[in-house]
């Protein structure tokens, strides 16, 4: 089971003429809502420093984009730039988690980067263009990666995260606060596996079958190689895994993926789907955006025995 | 009583850098929804034909426009363009009246323009963003600059449109068939009152307030100067005028009202009332776009006495 390339692909590109997409535009989300695809992606111009750009399709392939972006930094926690947007609809509203990338560092802990830190943010719009920041999961610590679940499992409110190099699970009662306590790993990297054996985290929004969620979640490999793979998790405890196939479902091989501002990349925030295809809109080598899909039975097929 | 202007005027430019909105932006649409302004603005690009394109604003000053239209020509009814969107939100859709412009005329009279006509089209959107159109108000005659009120009256959907040189009321049970028989002239020009003695038009979507409906319009006179006016309708039955102020409310002065593609033009096709204030958007001289402002109680006290 591999997703196939779309054939207009890259389906989105930087726009030397724009001051804020220059450079860069990748790791796109994209939510199908009121029978349009919108797209939040991340981007880079003149001063590189990643905002987050809005597009909107009626075919989920031609784009028409905003001039100006719609998430910019706008503090010390955020300065060095807002990234890999994952849009989910819930409860009739739009909850955006972003990466916050700091000059500062707000957390307790110590930066994971020299001289900054990255916070897994949540926020809310009620219109999918302006956006209100409620504050991050958890501080004081490399962690990104997040997505929140479409619906709240057992009265909570979920979100996928990731704490080097594993997956993890968190809850909610009210979207701000996520006890450190209920926190809790999901899987990790598989160190015989070669693809997978470096590092693992979630992708787009979980899709919710009958058999159990359905998860795709991207993985670097020794020679930092990024691939996707995918799980099935289960419905009411997400934290268990119920089966995992060895092999992945998508690899770089066009040209645009396999160079450009970071060599060997496919990285996805987005894999909504439509009329029965899996979406998974994915950033290429961190400098375009493509699409491929795959048939949503075909990929749950492989999920649970693949 | 005079609008005042803004002092960030023009709030919208031509871009010199598109192909389809290089020369004129004019005569927008603008509806406050959702915590936002919404814009559809008439467009001229280097072909000139009219394209209607789309921008939102938080503040109703700024703007974040769409790099691509969202409604184009699409048949040989309208391939001279599309102008001059009205956008009425009712019944929790959303509706453009705006006017075809076609190279073939498809109506049963004769054409106005030589070789074409025109003809007063309405679109329906769920998104604001997709438009289908669902057809004219009429066909054969030179008619355009209507509008939906924001609600029934009686059952009936109502229209304001224009029959040169006055406005007229249409009335509607589907939005499809506005029989002829319930068409009936509202107002006309007043040969001897200067500034609105040749021709009138309606603006935006009638203001409903408790002494009636608040309609701004447009005139000119014998110089062919573009003024805007205010005058109150009945609430039950808007073919009734309970008030008509002989002084106009507004007239080109600035230097991008006077020159530009068509001078000494100030014409409205918005006038949504946020938090208690009257926002006019204008097109100036048909080539750039403003907003001039006044507090509804004024407006509605100068309608009603003026």
């Amino acid at each position: 089971m591999k997703l196939q390339r779309h054939p207009a692909n890259p389906i989105l590109l930087p726009d030397p003429s724009s001051d804020w997409e220059t450079y860069n535009v990748f790791n796109p989300s994209v939510v199908h809502y009121n029978g349009l695809f919108h797209m939040h992606y991340r981007a880079q111009g003149l001063d590189w420093i990643s905002r987050i750009g809005y597009a909107v399709s009626l075919d989920g392939i031609h784009w028409n984009r905003l001039l100006r972006p719609v998430l910019e930094p706008h503090n010390t926690s955020d300065a060095r730039g807002v990234e890999d947007p994952r849009v989910t609809v819930l409860e009739e509203r739009f909850y955006m988690c972003y990466t916050a990338y700091g000059n500062e560092f707000a957390g307790k802990g110590v930066p994971t980067h020299a001289g900054g830190g990255v916070m897994p943010m949540i926020a809310v719009s009620s219109n999918l263009i302006t956006w209100e920041p409620l504050g991050p999961i958890v501080q004081g610590e490399d962690n990104k990666d997040h997505v929140l679940f479409p619906r709240r499992i057992n009265g909570h409110y979920i979100a996928l995260h990731r704490r080097p190099p594993q997956v993890w699970l968190a809850e909610s009662e009210d979207l701000f606060h996520w006890p450190a306590e209920r926190m809790r790993s999901i899987f990790g990297p598989r160190p015989d596996n070669g693809w997978d054996e470096k590092r693992v985290g979630g992708n787009g929004v979980p899709i919710e079958t009958e058999q159990g969620w359905l998860m795709l979640y991207h993985a670097y490999n020794e020679q930092h190689v990024y691939r996707l793979g995918v799980c099935l998790l289960d419905l009411e405890d997400p934290s268990q895994v119920i089966h995992r196939p060895k092999e992945f479902i998508f690899e770089p091989n066009e040209l645009w993926e396999l160079r450009g501002d970071v060599p060997n990349v496919v990285f996805s925030c987005a894999n909504p789907v439509v009329d029965g295809t899996v979406h998974v809109y994915y950033g290429g080598a961190d400098h375009v955006i493509g699409l491929a899909t795959c048939a949503l039975d075909a990929l749950l097929d492989f999920a649970s025995h693949g």
